[in-house]
C-alpha cells in the first residue's frame, strides 16, 4: 500500500469520529440531539437546493465541500454553541490546532486544499464563503423552528444573539435571511425566543 | 412566501428523517450504528479525495451530489442490509414508490433533475455510478475493518457474499477493490469473515 493512499485512508477512518459530536440542535420530530457528520450532510444538499437565491453567483461545488468540511476541526475542538461567549473566545484557537494536525494527515496537496477551504468558509469573505454561512445559520434555525423553538428555549437564547450571530446573512443572500426573520418573529410570539436583551 | 421556496423548505424538513435511519455498520471504535446521513456525508468526502482512482475521468462534483442523495429513499423503504436476501428482493419497488413521493415534493425541475440522478446511481451504468458505488461498498468495509469485522461476525457473513456484492467495483476503482480484497483476506484470516458459503 503506497504512502499517498495509506494517509487517504487514515483521513477517512480519523473523520469518522466527526460523527460522535453532537450539536445542540435537536432532529425534527423532538428527535435527538444531531450530530456533527448529519448537520454538514444537510447542509451540502440545501447549498445545491438554494444556490439559486446566493447574492453573488458561486461555484456551488465549492460550497458543497466547504460545508462538508467546516466542522471537521471540531473532531479535537469540540462543538462551541453559537450563544456560548465563553467557548466562543478560545474557539479560534482551538480550532486552528485541529486544523493543523487532521488536515495534516493527507497528502499535502490535498491537505492543503482543505484547510485553504476551511480557512476561506471562516474569514467569511467570498461569495462561497457566505452563502456556507447562510446553509449552516438557516439549517438549525429550520429544525428549532419545526420543534417549537425547543433549543433557543433550553438555553434561554434572546432574538438578539440570533440576529448578532446572524448580521452577515443577508450578504450571503437576503431572501434566505428575509425568511429567518420570519422565523425568529413566530417564535418570540410563542414564547421560545426571548425578546428583550438581558447582558 | 412562494410556492417555489415553500417546496424546497419542505424538502429539506422532510430528508431530515434520513438522520433516524440506522444502518448495520458501526462506527469506529466500537462506536453505534451508523445512520444514512452520517454515511451519506462520508462518501462525499471520499468521493473527492479518491476521485485520482476512478478508472475513467469522472465529474466529481456529480458523484458528490449523486452519494449525498442516493439513500434519501430508505425514508420510506428502509435500509436493507447488504446480505439479506428476502429485502433485496423487494427493494427496487419500495424505493421507487418512495423516490416518486420524495423527489415529488420539490419544484419540478431539481426534482427531476435528482430523480435522474438517483436513477443513474441505481443503473450502474456511467463512470459516475461506478464511482459512486466503489465508494459506497469501501466505506463500510473501512469501518467493519477498523473494528474487526465485527459487523460481518455479527450477522454470519461469507466472504463469496461480499464478493458477489462488489462484483462491479473494479469496473469502478481497480486500485481500491485490490484493497478491499486485502481487507477480507485480513477478516477471513481473523474469523470474522466466512470461508466457504453455505448457500
Amino acid at each position: 500500500m503506497d504512502e499517498r493512499f495509506r494517509k487517504q485512508i487514515d483521513f477517512i477512518l480519523e473523520i469518522d469520529k466527526e460523527k460522535n459530536i453532537l450539536r445542540q440542535t435537536h432532529l425534527s420530530g423532538h428527535g435527538r440531539r444531531e450530530d456533527d457528520a448529519d448537520h454538514a450532510w444537510h447542509l451540502a444538499i440545501m447549498a445545491w437546493l438554494l444556490s439559486e437565491y446566493a447574492e453573488k453567483q458561486i461555484d456551488v461545488a465549492k460550497v458543497m465541500l466547504m460545508v462538508l468540511i467546516h466542522d471537521i476541526v471540531e473532531i479535537d475542538a469540540g462543538d462551541t454553541y453559537a450563544y456560548d461567549a465563553a467557548g466562543k473566545a478560545t474557539e479560534r484557537e482551538r480550532e486552528s490546532a485541529a486544523a493543523d494536525r487532521i488536515f495534516g494527515l493527507l497528502p499535502e496537496d490535498q491537505g492543503q486544499t482543505l484547510r485553504a477551504l476551511w480557512e476561506e468558509f471562516d474569514a467569511y469573505e467570498t461569495p462561497e464563503a457566505r452563502f456556507a454561512h447562510v446553509c449552516d445559520n438557516f439549517q438549525p434555525l429550520l429544525l428549532n423552528d419545526s420543534n417549537d423553538g425547543g433549543d433557543w428555549k433550553e438555553h434561554g437564547v434572546y432574538r438578539s444573539q440570533v440576529e448578532k450571530r446572524n448580521e452577515k446573512t443577508h450578504t450571503g443572500s437576503e431572501k434566505i435571511w428575509e425568511y429567518m426573520r420570519t422565523i425568529l418573529d413566530r417564535n418570540v410570539e410563542r414564547g421560545s425566543l426571548l425578546e428583550e436583551q438581558s447582558q
